[in-house]
């Protein structure tokens, strides 16, 4: 690992003109990391943008400057994306130079790679590249990063985290992280879209195999009525495995007309990313996801039969 | 500080035959930081035990053995006590040898007092007590003081928080503190009779002046329904603070017929301590409470009128 964080700030240091990728619906880790970097970049007087498929969400505003120019870049450096199909279609067949990513299945094909599955979030390793690049951390960086690990900790309550998260954190707090107000954002705030949704899920909860399964369907029509975007649905799927006894919690998020986004949740010995791979998709160890195909009915009737195949066998 | 830890570390090393006192409706923080001083005082091989007017709830099972004996102590010490009404009657005018505390507003007599309004958790304070005494730390002890610093910043969210707060948790993690286990049964799981009473609250949210402010009550009734006891109870007061917008979210719990107990949360430049300080309570900046009697009516109007002369005024 140390060998490869080195390379990763040879790599940026020695490089110009560079595009970061974030993967498809950003989240604060793949934003906080890669915004990290392109400030530090920055810093250092060199050219560089950070860029995604989907439009960077309101909530990471101080996250993102409010204006970044875009231009031909000379280097690809995808930030916390496991797959390339997480990218848009059209950042999908580039000569990436360089892949940071914290995944443990890691699919990217880039010149050079600094994965480690032990960080709790990409945030980590850049920390680690960062410090080695001898960036010196203003307010934003830390926020970034902060951001970043929070994100993917679940504010450090994951089994992901490590002494070494709580170390960095603590690192960031005094380098004057707004951990407060990040947290609030993240963690406390909540619209009312959001509560109306939480209030239909709970409502809609479905259990099965003894309540070491729960499944809720999550229609487009339910979205609308509480007024909710891609964003207001983010961590629903938590929610869903918190009862006591329940061993996988399993959210499908109706997409389109017969296309479902499922995420999975489990808990220790039910490995969520082997689960989900039945399925071709992939993930964490307790939490992952994939697409799927079919009406509401074959849908649930495919999922419902693999996790017997789980539970039973 | 310093100095009053060095003094808490040398009456605990000093004496003998010492009982640790809870505050009633016993949190994480209260046990977690008593069955610390109760296991290092016993790796000591002194005669202790833990007292509490309640019950230890049945969540925190693997912080307090299975069987402890009572005895007459010579000496009290009361821990994450902020006030003596917060101790059962019998425990309430007892010659106190040491107040170990965090609540800014302490007001137990004792002859000792060792109070950090800095902490985040009063086991924040009891681990430089133990580092002190030179207790060797077990995973019982890192366990116990997770678990009381995760209860008070609401696992690491709050803003409490600090960097010392994030450092204490790394190093309990290499103690081997089950960070991951504590952290899922304290803010994962949740019984079905929890996630009925949320469903409740977030169905009778009242939002009050422009939103800026939610009041809910829980009703013995609902309660009942939900199959809810005290400790299901714990943490809905921050739920109703969530909304966007919202300053003040307010929770007013039926204890008795026209006896009630209300939970006040607060975002920041809203002193939640000094508002229910109005009708005899107390507690942190962003989180206090009081009790009042009268009618649900009576006590709505007493409440709301408060919140406006603290919103309009």
């Amino acid at each position: 690992m140390f060998k490869s964080v080195d390379m990763a700030a040879d790599v940026l240091k020695n490089q110009n003109e560079i595009c970061l990728l974030c993967h498809m619906s950003p989240d604060g880790d793949t934003l906080g990391s890669a915004f990290a970097i392109f400030y530090a970049l920055k810093s250092l007087g060199k050219k560089c943008f950070v860029d995604c498929a989907d439009d960077f969400p309101k909530k990471f505003h101080y996250i993102y400057p409010s204006k970044m120019d875009k231009f031909k870049p000379k280097h690809y450096v995808t930030v916390d994306v496991a797959d390339v199909k997480l990218l848009g279609k059209e950042q999908r067949d580039l000569p990436y130079d360089l892949c940071i990513d914290h995944h443990e299945m890691n699919r990217v094909s880039a010149k050079q790679k600094c994965i480690d599955m032990n960080a709790a979030a990409t945030a980590e390793i850049v920390y680690d590249i960062l410090k080695k690049m001898e960036i010196i951390f203003d307010k934003t960086i830390a926020n970034c990063l902060y951001t970043g690990i929070c994100t993917d900790t679940g504010c450090f309550k994951f089994s992901n985290t490590s002494a070494k998260t709580h170390r960095i954190a603590a690192d960031l707090i005094d380098l004057k992280a707004e951990s407060e107000k990040i947290n609030f954002k993240l963690f406390e705030e909540k619209s009312k879209a959001r509560l109306c949704l939480e209030k239909q899920v709970l409502e809609n909860l479905e259990y099965y195999f003894n309540d070491r399964c729960t499944l809720v369907f999550v229609t487009k029509k339910m979205l609308k009525e509480a007024g909710a975007d891609d964003s207001t649905f983010e961590g629903i799927p938590s929610i869903v495995r918190c009862p006591t006894g329940v061993e996988i919690g399993i959210t499908v998020k109706e997409c389109d007309i017969d296309i479902y986004k499922v995420s999975v949740r489990t808990v220790e010995n039910f490995d969520a990313a082997e689960f989900c791979g039945i399925f071709g998709g992939g993930g964490h160890k307790m939490a992952a996801g994939f697409k799927i195909k079919g009406s509401a009915l074959e849908v649930k009737r495919k999922i419902l039969q693999a996790v017997e195949g789980k539970i039973i066998g």
